[in-house]
């Protein structure tokens, strides 16, 4: 890690200590804060970072799922990460963030070291003007939006109503400053997407991730080509139904790589 | 639950036995054996059930996240399912599969009570001729085949080479002998899907899948409707890269109902 980057507020507000018996310990400040605690992208990447960051931990990532059990509040938490199983080049782990003793996010990770096989990319990058050619988003309201640089191509949620309800987004976004794309980071991105529902009836209403996954298809090789540049990310949905929609999203690197595919589970109220 | 779904192949498979302390025993015979261990569709729905089944339950199952951390054997298992936080109307589980102490599958489920909101279903059921239209395919070949009837549409795996390669499936499939849909049997049925690499080279590859999770879009009232009819099921994939493929599948009710969203990652070799 360059010092660059040791500086960067990502970097701060993934940071663990270590403690006995699989735990870390770690800070939740305001500089990522979302409705209702900080965004779910973060919190996602420091649990990610704790099985990172264990000493028993093999290969790369390849599918994390996080559960928002309740609030995280500012203030310390502990992680669990207890690698439940580990095989010759797989390995299975289990997060539990708490706070004051009780579970306000559960994960479960899976890491291996992939050998270079037949591959290949089904999903292609859809075709979008370069980022450059688009405004950035203010960056005023939530905490974290000012840590993004994000620039929409269409779903823009608009709660004035002057543009039209779609519910798919398509949009350039990075890191603000730029930052290196590792995988904490990558995971972070994974969820910048708003709730479907917003941008489905260009209105707010209550809303919230209960259940994300991420399937990462990117290798280190494939983070360090991506750099520090613009992800493309597009957000669909299938169905919402009675408080609770699914949504997928999918990220590619500036050359076209497919890197993260993505599905929530989100609250919305009425 | 009537006398004849008693009876049912599926409900012996999923059978537990509660005891003390969040944990419950069952009994893996050879009935729905797969390649390594039994269909992993079954143990998703064993686990469920131990939720399911459990004193402390509310709602209905919206999301689950299995991750299948090492072959399950012949023989007895033990389940731990924790409610690890209970809300006024959500409850997020943890649930851990274990043969002679060791885990060989973790997982997690979000469990609700919906309440009647807005809602709409964004994907369109595509549209199949009648499952009645298309033959039965044979049931030989592995042990969990003979429980579900399957009618191919397109994207059949056929490794003599005779049929095109392709990506994508589309079939109808339902249990056989028919069985009235519920959370668990849905929970089975979101992984009959061949893994996506057989059908794009048309040859058999040692491949599993290592993690999977469901969105059930469905309420109990859905799965009524639905009964013991034929889903329609259409599988993909947007990445295959170096021992590792996502795949993305959608299971409809006759009537077009978007049911179940699923995801998953499975290895494949070379």
């Amino acid at each position: 890690m360059t010092e660059i980057a040791s500086q960067h507020a990502f970097d701060r507000a993934i940071t663990l200590q270590p403690l006995p018996a699989n735990r870390f310990s770690g800070q939740i400040d305001d500089s990522y804060q979302n409705m209702v605690g900080p965004f779910g992208g973060m919190t996602a990447a420091t649990l990610l970072n704790a099985a990172l960051q264990h000493p028993e931990r093999i290969g790369e990532p390849v599918s994390l799922t996080v559960n928002f059990a309740g609030p995280a509040a500012p203030g310390e938490f502990e992680i669990e990460a207890l690698p439940l199983r580990t095989n010759r080049s797989t390995q299975h782990w289990m997060l539990l963030q708490r706070q004051q003793g009780e579970v306000v996010t559960s994960a479960t990770a899976f890491f291996a070291t992939r050998r270079e096989t037949w591959s290949e990319q089904v999903l292609p990058c859809p075709a979008a003007p370069p980022a450059e050619e688009f405004a950035a988003m203010p960056r005023t309201g939530r905490g974290w939006f000012k840590h993004y640089d994000f620039r929409y191509v269409s779903g823009l949620f608009d709660p004035t109503g002057e543009l039209p309800c779609s519910t798919e987004s398509l949009l350039w976004a990075r890191d603000n400053p730029p930052r290196p794309l590792d995988f904490a980071s990558l995971t972070a991105i994974g969820d910048i997407f708003a709730p479907r529902i917003f941008n489905r009836r260009q209105r707010f209403t209550p809303a919230g991730t209960v259940s994300m996954t991420h399937y990462f298809h990117a290798h280190q090789a494939d983070l360090e080509r991506a750099g520090s540049g613009f992800l493309l990310g597009q957000a669909g949905v299938t169905r919402f139904h009675n408080n609770y929609a699914d949504q997928i999203a999918h990220l590619w690197a500036p050359d076209g790589t497919l890197l993260l595919t993505t599905t929530q589970v989100a609250y919305y109220k009425e």
